[in-house]
C-alpha cells in the first residue's frame, strides 16, 4: 500500500525481505517481480526519476514511442501497489548493514519531516542518476525545454536530432567527446562551454576544420516557445538559432547513502554480477547507477533479473514457503 | 518495409548492417534501436515467438498486466516498420560467415517457397525457443489450455498458481527439480509423467512425504471449458482435478542456421559478454537463445544492448556519418 506519514506506525518492528531504494523503471520492474515471488517489498522513492522527465519514450519495446516516462511510472506504480508492495515518497539517508538486516533511515516529508527507520534482509539500489543542466540565472527557463527537444541523451535522441542544428552544452573537456557519437547523427554541431571552461586551442581548431563552432560567451537564456527550444541568446546579446539541444554535463548519482559500505565501483559506476549482484552480497544494484548502458529498458529487465536472484537465495535459504 | 515474394528482389545486392533472426521481444527491440541509430536492418521471423503464446504479460514493466504477448508483438513490429525497418516472415535455413559478410540463407512461404540469400555485416540471433508440449492423440486438446492456465513458465506464472492443486507434466528426470520452486507458490502439487519415464522409487517416497503424488498412466486429454483446464482424464479413465498446470519438458532451441559457426555455449545456451557479443565478434545473440534468465523484459533489453553495440563497432570503424 501506499505508506504515509500517518501509516508508518503499521511498519513497526516490521522486516522487509526488501527494500528497493529508488522508484524509477528499475526499481519498479524489481518490485513487481519481487510481490510476484511472493516477497515482502517496500520502494522508497523521492519522486525524481529520470525517466519521469522523459517527454516521449521512443525506444520502449510495446509502449507507442509518443508515451511519456511519466506514464510508465505511474502505471508501473499502480501494478505493483495492486499487488501488494508497498510505496513511500520518501528519501534514504543512510543504509547500514546489522548483520542479518539492514536498517534504512529514511526521512519522510519535506517540511516537518519526521524519520523512520525500517529494516530488510536485501536491499535493491535503484536510485538513479539526474543529469547536470545549464546553471542559468532564471533556471525555469531550463525546465521549459529539458527533456523536451533539449535532450540529455545521445542514445535515446540522436535520431530525433538528425540533420538538425544542434547544439551541445558542454561542462568540461570530458563533456566534448559527444561529438564524436552525435557528428553519425548530424553535421551541423555548435559547442557552447557557457564560459565554465576553456577548450584547449588546438581542439578548437580542429573543431573549426569539421565546421563545428565554439561559443565560449556565457548564456543568458534559451529561446523558444511552448517547450520547443529554437535557440540561445548570449550574455554579449548575440543569438545562435538551433533546432535542438543536447545537454552532455554529466550527471549526478543518487546514492549518497551507501557510503560506508565500501562497494565496489567502477567510474563512480557500481560493479556486479551478472545477476546485479554488488560486492556485498545482499546488495544488489540496478538501472543507471550501475555499469552499463542508461536506457529505461534495461533497468527494467535489472529489477526483473535483481527480484529474481534474490528470491533464488531466499528460498534456498528459507526453504519451500514464505509464512504468511 | 514488410517484403514479401514479390518485394525480394528490391533487395538484390543489398548488404544489410543487420540481419536480425527472430521477430519476438528480442529482435524485435533490436531492430527499434538499430533503426533508430541509422542502421539498415532486417528481421526475419519465422512467427512462433515464444511470447505470440503469453495470454496475460503479469511482469512487463509498462504494460496492463492482461496485456497478451501477442499485443506486444504487434506494436513493437509497427513500431520497428514505422522506422523504416524491412521485415520478412521467413525460415532462416543457414548463415554463412563469408568474411566481411554473412549471407543468410532463407526460405520464404510455406508452400510454393522459394529460397532467397540475404547479406549482412551482423547477425543477431534472436530466434529462441519454444516449449516442449506433452505429446497427446489430439494435439488440439493440448493447444485449448496452454499459455491460459497450463502454463510454461514458473518465473511468469508461479504468482498465478498460489495455493492452487497444480499438475506438473515432465518428460524426464530433471524435469521434477520444478517441484521445489513451484513448492514455494502451493504445496498441492501432482506430478505426470504421461508414461515417458520411469520416477526412481527412492525419488517416489520423498515425493509421498512431501504429499505430491506421482502419475505414471498416460494422460488421454485435458479437461476443461473456454481454455480453462479444470483437470486431467488418464488412458484408463481416471480423472485428476487440477486448477492449473505446469508444463516441464524442456525447449527446444531456434538455432539450428547457426550449426557449422562453432558459437561457444553452456548447456545448449550461447555463451555472451556483457553487450551480447557471442565467441564470434559479428554474431550477437539476445533473448532465450543465451545464457540467463528467459523473460520478455530481459529479452528486450537485451536487443536494445546489442544493438547499441554494433552501432558503436560500426561506427568506429565507419567514421561518422552514414552514407545514405
Amino acid at each position: 500500500m501506499q505508506l504515509t506519514q500517518q501509516l508508518l506506525h503499521e511498519r513497526e518492528d516490521y522486516i522487509y525481505d526488501v527494500i528497493v531504494i529508488g522508484g524509477g523503471s528499475g526499481g519498479l520492474s524489481a518490485g513487481v517481480y519481487l510481490q510476484r515471488y511472493l516477497l515482502n517489498s517496500l520502494i522508497i522513492d523521492k519522486g525524481k526519476a529520470r525517466s519521469f522527465w522523459i517527454q516521449a519514450l521512443h525506444n520502449y519495446l510495446g509502449l507507442p514511442s509518443d508515451t511519456p516516462g511519466r506514464e510508465l511510472l505511474k502505471q508501473g506504480k499502480a501494478h505493483y501497489l495492486s499487488i501488494g508492495g508497498d510505496l513511500l515518497n520518501g528519501y534514504v539517508e543512510a543504509v547500514a548493514d546489522e548483520g542479518t538486516v539492514f536498517s534504512v533511515r529514511t526521512k519522510v516529508g519535506r517540511n516537518q519531516s519526521i524519520y523512520h527507520t525500517f529494516q530488510a534482509k536485501y536491499i535493491i539500489a535503484a536510485s538513479g542518476i539526474i543529469d547536470h543542466l545549464p546553471q542559468l540565472e532564471n533556471m525555469q527557463n531550463v525546465y521549459n525545454f529539458a527533456g523536451y527537444n533539449l535532450h540529455v541523451c545521445l542514445l535515446c535522441d540522436g535520431y530525433e536530432m538528425q540533420n538538425q542544428q544542434v547544439g551541445v552544452f558542454c561542462a568540461s573537456q570530458s563533456s566534448l567527446e559527444v561529438v564524436s557519437p552525435l557528428s553519425w547523427f548530424t553535421p551541423h554541431i555548435t559547442l557552447f562551454t557557457n564560459g565554465q571552461f576553456k577548450v584547449l586551442s588546438e581542439q578548437k581548431q580542429a573543431f573549426s576544420k569539421q565546421g563545428i563552432p565554439v561559443i565560449e560567451t556565457p548564456i543568458r537564456k534559451f529561446l523558444g516557445v511552448q517547450h520547443q527550444m529554437t535557440g540561445v541568446e548570449l550574455t554579449d546579446d548575440t543569438v545562435i538559432q538551433l533546432d535542438s539541444g543536447l545537454i552532455a554535463m554529466g550527471a549526478h548519482r543518487h546514492a549518497e547513502y551507501l557510503q560506508g559500505l565500501d562497494l565496489e565501483c567502477k567510474n563512480e559506476n557500481l560493479i556486479t554480477d551478472s545477476s546485479m549482484r554488488t560486492s556485498h552480497a545482499r546488495i544488489f544494484a540496478v538501472g543507471d547507477l550501475k555499469v552499463g548502458m542508461n536506457q529505461v529498458i534495461v533497468a527494467a529487465s535489472d529489477g526483473a533479473i535483481a527480484a529474481t536472484q534474490i528470491w533464488r537465495d531466499i528460498r534456498s535459504r528459507e526453504g519451500s514457503r514464505p509464512k504468511s
